[in-house]
């Protein structure tokens, strides 16, 4: 039996190694995923061998991260549940296609993963495998029996490694686990469960890694101009870039001033709430900036419509179901929303606020002569406005006249001078 | 002939009373309403007498306008078109009850408004006079020909003001329109319409009038508690208060930490794009606590589905459709959705950052056993994440075997080590 | 242990009285619902306890049935996947409650029911007994491997029966399953599951037990006439009847003329594509009929947005969420939707046929002088069409002139003359 | 000046090219549209001519209108308020778009058309002319007072085409209005303006044009099979048929055996309720062949999405806006959606009643061995539902704890035996 199994060469998937290969008797070929975590890639391949695996794959996914993940999900302005910008969320499919892609080259029987049994991302994980490689076994050791049993906590672990002579750096545990890629870090998990505990205090502050805080951000406030085509970000401050490279710009300079913390409690996809502390720089800026340009070229209807969608876009990405057909038709209408979204906007950063302070563009569908209350010489006639208005109003009067029209809460109370 | 004319004291409003009185030959009746503008309203009755009124109401709404028309749309976390909050939309319909009311008592022929033919206000007046009084005749002299030409700009008011005797002050004229209640401040038209115009820099900040700039905001962040009961805040920092309260103190404390500014681009029901910068303090908190609040107490599937029909609601409000079936149809989803929506919001507020830090409820659906991920003893059991996966992965297994699966932008780059 | 089994009688639900009783050593209690199968019921507790059970429980739900399910579900016109009108699953959630009312009253530690493990009825009924007993264990024996290793099929149950003494009648099995209850008989599995085969061809027709086939349904058409109040149908071609009065009723006609029979490919919850034939009578009538007093007294805007969700509200029903909130809200805001759906409809019945006549109501939205094309005299005035068209075609203007208009699949032909 | 005037030859329009003329002092280019309307076209050039126009187009629609719109329009299921087919409201913008080509190719200044100002026609041309022409004038005769003083009934058009020596057939007026295409004949105004009135009746059953009475329908049935591939129906009976080709078929059939009448109370956009008829014999064919053609080959969440949105692509394009982006990027997802929708249908056809019989498909998603209650060797393990269902319920109890569970409306009455 060959195994493929996700690997970061920290203690959880270095006890992996070793433990599916003798569970299973099986090959175990690790695999790991540069998404811009900026951790420590180097001498993954040499640990892994060390620790049993026959063979290692590290992947740079970066620049594909940034431009078939991160982007279109930016053009839908995907949010989840009104505040989590999906940065845990949109990594997943794509770490899930690098793997069954390895497990196919390498003619693999199973997939391996070391998420937890009550996360989402094993979900996320699986339902890539399923929909890529629909006969490929999964392996999910968190959520078998006999797993749990031999490693109830970190000790059992640290003793295990000891024991098979593997070589983990016996780095303290933080109070609170953390997921980091080219979008963002997450924290969740330990003292972060209990939804009264203020991360942000003196005391605790130091948990965030990508944002200084507000309160320490520089005095002085910062413009920064992003240009959009068709609902990509293409250049900032008149500086051409791939996706990659707007994300990791926008990264610094949204962190320099203290941008894109979230605080929340969220509904995870396998049935319970959880709390998650996020820090997003530079998606959030990318989203204001995006949204914004949108304002002015985008149509209101198409625009309307859109914004009633992307609840349910949101929550497909969250759930794991990017490559399912419904998320790929929703984004059919998304990328077709996205034809005209071209031109500039002009944002001010200041100690955690981003602030759209001018947008401008060649397709601009904003008309200062229509808009000015002030023009008489433009295309739009005041008196059109009479019918408009009645013919809406139609309904609305013969509902009164029929059925007695709206029911009021109170009647105000008059008096006459 | 009697007519009702929504008058405010002011320039345009004054010559309306003269003009109607002697255009149609009528009797006019003014009536001012009270939805917390803070502008001087007494001594309104005696000056619309003066200018040739035969009565007056001044009317305080101002109770009514937070209790039935505010925190209802707070129930619903209204937002149109992902930016603005509603704040001039919302008394429309109010002040339109409070003027067919006086019409009815007043046994008026029609009702009369100066709002002008290019913005959604004629709409909302409108579409409120006609769901409210379908047969009341409905006078907007700015969509009359015969007004336009007479009164083409503030000069030839002022003139007939002079021949008229009519007494108004000539003040300075801004160089942008205002509109304000108890929850915002509106800023359009004038140098506004210049869609790269900063009005926060130093030159032209002194247009905000309800919240400081957050560069002049305290140095020190402030905390603050929000109790919610069914989806309204009862109380704030342990104290209860009414719908008006909340609001006037939410007002202050926002408006001195520069919360609650933003500067958009949006699109107006009677067809254009129109550029608005609104101060929306207190709604601003408000919002983001009962969001909060919601996040712990709100079933996932209900949040959701909630969460999808917010921009149809939003457009209602912003359209003019207060006192429409499907306005009142959402409404009762909206408020069915806050049965539970009870408990306590913690916020941290520093130059224009809100941030939510701690969150608390007796009816919390948040389950510290269930969520955490070290939880062996507790009610959910990781193995049944294997069955969930397994189903909910089967129709895309059954689409990649049957039809090829998703379609894929690229493969990534592998290489073996 | 004591066990509350849902109970019908049959072979497998006998074995499951036996089997479970010995399985768990256990107290077992037997439980059927009437919820207008027309199947007797009469010796069902003789039966039980001669089999092993301690008690048993026939309960009626026909009335609550029609009144608290399927009528609060017609008000919605809810359909699933545009074909199925739900008859299965509206039933299963009122039997999970009576199931839990009984268990809460014999102090049961489980409830167990004979469901298999690949169809929906597993889920709508377990939702059910976890929404309304959260802490009632659930034994669902057809998803225990030693059950189904046990009873591979319908053989070893009836060997298992003649050992035990169990009295079963050694009916001769259908090619294919049946539900039947007061709105519809499902037929399900078997020589159904080819997707290809005809069940109306004169060899396999009489499997339908509710209708006559259009072929024999009578050669003269039947005019039958529904008055609704408040979306509900209270009468009958000027009979007052209760909601299960109703069902009987229009049951017989339809049943008689052919009428309601549809042969569709679903969805189930559990992921697979499954073929099912049902017969729903009276609902077809009901519903077509209920649409059709809605085009006369439902606002059209309320009514469009109410057809948006159906699809949700319908899936909610499909899968078993009758008891949740998010259910719950959706039926606060359809209710709303109704309280001016008064009015009488006309129906014509023939050979398969149902066809609405004629309709009328004292609440009528339908305006037959503004409706005219000859009107001149009405409160409609042709002209304000010019104004509602223009606003209307603002925004296609401005994106014509702007962004170069829509796409456009091919030039026509032109050959002037 | 030069207006391009829509032209059908008969009393109306003839006096249009006549009135036009004089009133604007224009030349006048008239043009025809054949959607499949099956009236005499030949000629028409003659005859405009000798009612003063210049010149004449007469333009062949039927592919076009088959191909680009009915196909795409039947691609998304759509059905307008669940009952109408849409046949009127998508031949419009085709007309527009004609109409909008021959006024670019003759280099006119405005188009005039015929329709009323009650109507939605008006509505759909005009929309139509604004998104493709946007600075076009538009001239609606029927809007314009002048024009309707002139002639307030057809009495006085007769009366001015004898002046005029315009040759008109005085063909008795029928008591309703028709509209007739490849897709319908709707019939309007007159007699059933009486929404109580019932055209099936043997003295008025003679309205219907396109389809047999079903009681004069064969008594023989008659069985049908469509092949779909990507969407579109491609061959009928194992005949390759263009998109023009289907429909024709499809009318014969179908009108033949009674199928496709509608009677319904529907609202316009200009906001009033009418009555409409409506034969639609293809097309209510065709719609159903495709819904179950899905069935079998489009996964369930994609059909749920899209059945979600098609009461919004029915309204818009029954208001008119096909030209519109929130329209094209409705379709992009429609024909995403698409991409596996191939196979056969097997429909029988009897006396108004089309009853689907059978489907197969090489892209089907329906696995026999999964979906049979039989099967146990298949890749579905009934075990899998267990954790599947307690996922799901987690919510459901975890609200029944916290906060109370559903309310109940009432208890059922229990008996212990």
């Amino acid at each position: 039996m060959k195994i493929v199994l996700a690997y970061s060469g920290g203690l959880d998937t270095s006890v992996l190694v070793s433990w599916l290969k003798e569970h299973y008797n099986a090959e175990i070929i690790t695999f790991a995923a540069d998404v811009g975590q900026e951790e420590e890639l180097d001498g993954l391949a040499e640990k892994a061998k060390a620790t049993g695996a026959s063979a290692h794959y590290t992947v740079d996914l970066v620049e594909e991260f940034a431009r078939d993940f991160i982007f279109p999900m930016m053009r839908a302005n995907a949010i989840y549940e009104g505040q989590y910008m999906l940065g845990t969320s949109i990594a997943r499919p794509l770490i899930a296609k690098a793997h069954v892609e390895i497990a196919e080259r390498e003619g693999a029987d199973a997939v391996a993963h070391g998420a937890t049994g009550k996360g989402n991302d094993q979900v996320r994980f699986e339902l890539g495998y399923a929909a890529l490689a629909p006969k490929l076994e999964i392996i999910s050791p968190w959520r078998m029996e006999v797993f749990r049993k031999a490693f109830p906590g970190r000790t059992e672990m640290i003793a295990y490694c000891r024991e098979n002579n593997i070589d983990v750096e016996a780095s303290a545990s933080k109070p609170y686990s953390m997921d980091r890629n080219l979008l963002h870090i997450s924290y969740e998990a330990g003292i972060l469960e209990d939804t009264w505990f203020d991360p942000t205090t003196d005391d605790n502050k130091d948990m965030y890694k990508l944002t200084t805080a507000p309160e320490d951000a520089p005095d002085e406030a910062q413009y920064i101009e992003l240009d959009f085509e068709r609902g990509d970000c293409v250049a900032i401050d008149g500086v051409a870039m791939n996706p990659a490279q707007v994300m990791k710009h926008l990264n610094a300079v949204a962190g320099k001033h203290g941008v894109g913390r979230v605080d929340i409690v969220e509904n995870r996809f396998v049935g319970m709430k959880s709390r998650g502390v996020y820090e997003t720089p530079g998606g959030t800026i990318l989203l204001q900036a995006h949204r914004n340009i949108e304002t002015l070229t985008m149509d209101r209807e198409l625009a309307h419509l859109r914004d009633s969608l992307i609840p349910r876009y949101a929550e497909l990405v969250y759930n794991g179901f990017w490559y399912a057909p419904e998320r790929e038709a929703l984004q059919a209408l998304i990328d077709d929303s996205q034809k005209s979204v071209t031109g500039t906007v002009r944002l001010k950063l200041y100690k955690g606020n981003v602030t759209t302070v001018g947008r401008k563009s060649p397709l601009s569908l904003y008309d200062e002569d229509i808009a000015s209350m002030e023009g008489v010489d433009s295309d739009y006639n005041p008196d059109d406005a009479s019918g408009f208005i009645r013919l809406n109003a139609l309904r609305l009067r013969r509902r009164a006249l029929a059925q007695g029209g709206p029911e009021i809460a109170s009647e105000s109370k008059l008096s006459r001078e």
